[in-house]
């Protein structure tokens, strides 16, 4: 998918909703547990209920790995639902990988080939030979971690590097951004960090940024899109359990739905406060 | 596993030899194929045939999930197989996982529970709450990716940080090792990097280091062993391609072994020149 492609989306729906698919079977609705495959199952529920809200859906890969094999079939099941009835919604593997080259290039064939998701997240740690084989994909991007929204962010994505009084994370930007280009990376900035947003908008003018964080985590989602809205919306706003699990009732689509909508509505009415509808 | 069971396994066997189980279904001999699952197959065979020389196994998760649901039944069947038939073979997970907290302890989960490996690597950047649910597991190890062995490793690791000269993977021990303790954390150094080992191991005198690169990577076992090991050993030496694909014919399992005891037999050299044997 292209960035204009996923503009259209943003455009069209009017939202900017990334979902977060953390589907955790402790916390899905019990009449969901005699299915035969009940993470699928609430995931497909979660999916037709929101998929007129969401631009972009998030399932991050512990919650499957936690299940060995069959949870890889949960995942891949998923994924390939949503790329079949729902193709202009943007996927992404919430992985957080980062290896030496070869072993990259196998993430990359699992998350782009095996599994046909759109985009995987990365972590910088290991550099560039991390990210490069995720880049060789035509219409898939590498979102690099930057600013990530938990509470040890700062342990050393807040460090001073160098003499030019740059934090790490910007070191990690700054550097990344010439490995591709707004055309095959984002980055990854939580929600909380809002007060660093703007910085990163300033050094990344045009590249998508995956904020989460919005909701349960305490981000607020006006702060993020005065921070880091460009012209071109720019944003994807992650947010899973406040709307994953808004209910685990036989009602848990519906109340997604109406979680999905709420979040929906007010990313309408800041994407035309900025005149981008 | 403690470190004082690891170590004696160090001494028993003459050998601080770890052998990464990256097993790529192209470069398996071809018989192999045909059997119903030909990595756990390869697998076997290799660890039947290294087992004595080996302390410990490194399956990299990538060559795994690579194959999605049938992938991991390989590597479950894999490290099932070393605990059940070699329980005082140490393993390790080798993911780079690093998440925020309550994902982060799904992994844990996986790697423990689920897979029960002894250890699983971290990536550092997302701080401690990415490497503490790891450490919520008695005898289980984190080890966190400090210095890694492939090419970009200095585009963000050897960053100057701070006003103190410290480059950024000697700020990611010092403050990491105070998450955990020298017995239930250990350090990856790549063996291209011993010019820096020596300095790991002023920071961190007691603990194990995991030292990918040796071989096939350009790292040389003497150099490592000069910088890197303590009076406890305190190396973990990591080969994979030079030992599991010494030979893709029906005789890969004993070409394995000659390369194997080949490494084993330098260690043992080394480990009695350290007055240790």
């Amino acid at each position: 998918m292209t960035s204009s492609q996923l503009f259209e989306q943003i455009k069209l729906k009017r939202s900017f909703l990334c979902i977060g698919l953390d589907t955790d079977i402790n916390k899905i609705p019990e009449f969901l547990l005699t299915k035969d495959d009940p993470i699928f199952e609430f995931n497909k529920g979660i999916i037709d209920a929101t998929a007129e809200y969401a631009v972009a859906y998030k399932p991050n890969l512990a919650f499957y790995e936690r299940y060995g094999a069959a949870g890889w079939n949960s995942l891949q099941k998923t994924v390939k639902y949503i790329r079949t009835k729902y193709p202009d919604i943007f996927t992404i593997a919430d992985a957080k990988r980062g290896d030496i080259a070869n072993t990259s290039a196998m993430y990359a064939k699992t998350f782009f080939s095996v599994l046909d998701f759109h985009a995987a997240t990365i972590s910088p740690y290991m550099g560039h030979d991390s990210t490069m084989p995720f880049l060789a994909y035509e219409g898939k991007w590498a979102i690099v971690l930057a600013l990530t929204s938990n509470n040890s962010f700062s342990d050393f994505q807040m460090l001073d590097c160098g003499n030019s009084g740059k934090k790490l994370f910007e070191e990690v930007i700054e550097k990344s951004m010439h490995w591709g280009s707004d055309a095959n990376m984002m980055y990854v900035v939580g929600a909380t960090r809002h007060e660093h947003i703007k910085k990163v908008r300033e050094i990344v003018p045009d590249h998508f940024l995956l904020v989460p964080g919005v909701g349960e985590q305490g981000g607020n989602l006006a702060d993020v899109v005065r921070n880091g809205m460009n012209s071109k919306c720019g944003l994807l706003v992650n947010s899973a359990r406040g709307i994953i699990y808004a209910d685990n009732s036989m009602r848990f689509a519906g109340a997604a739905k109406t979680a999905a909508l709420k979040l929906q509505t007010e990313m309408e009415a800041l994407l035309k406060e900025a005149s981008i509808i």
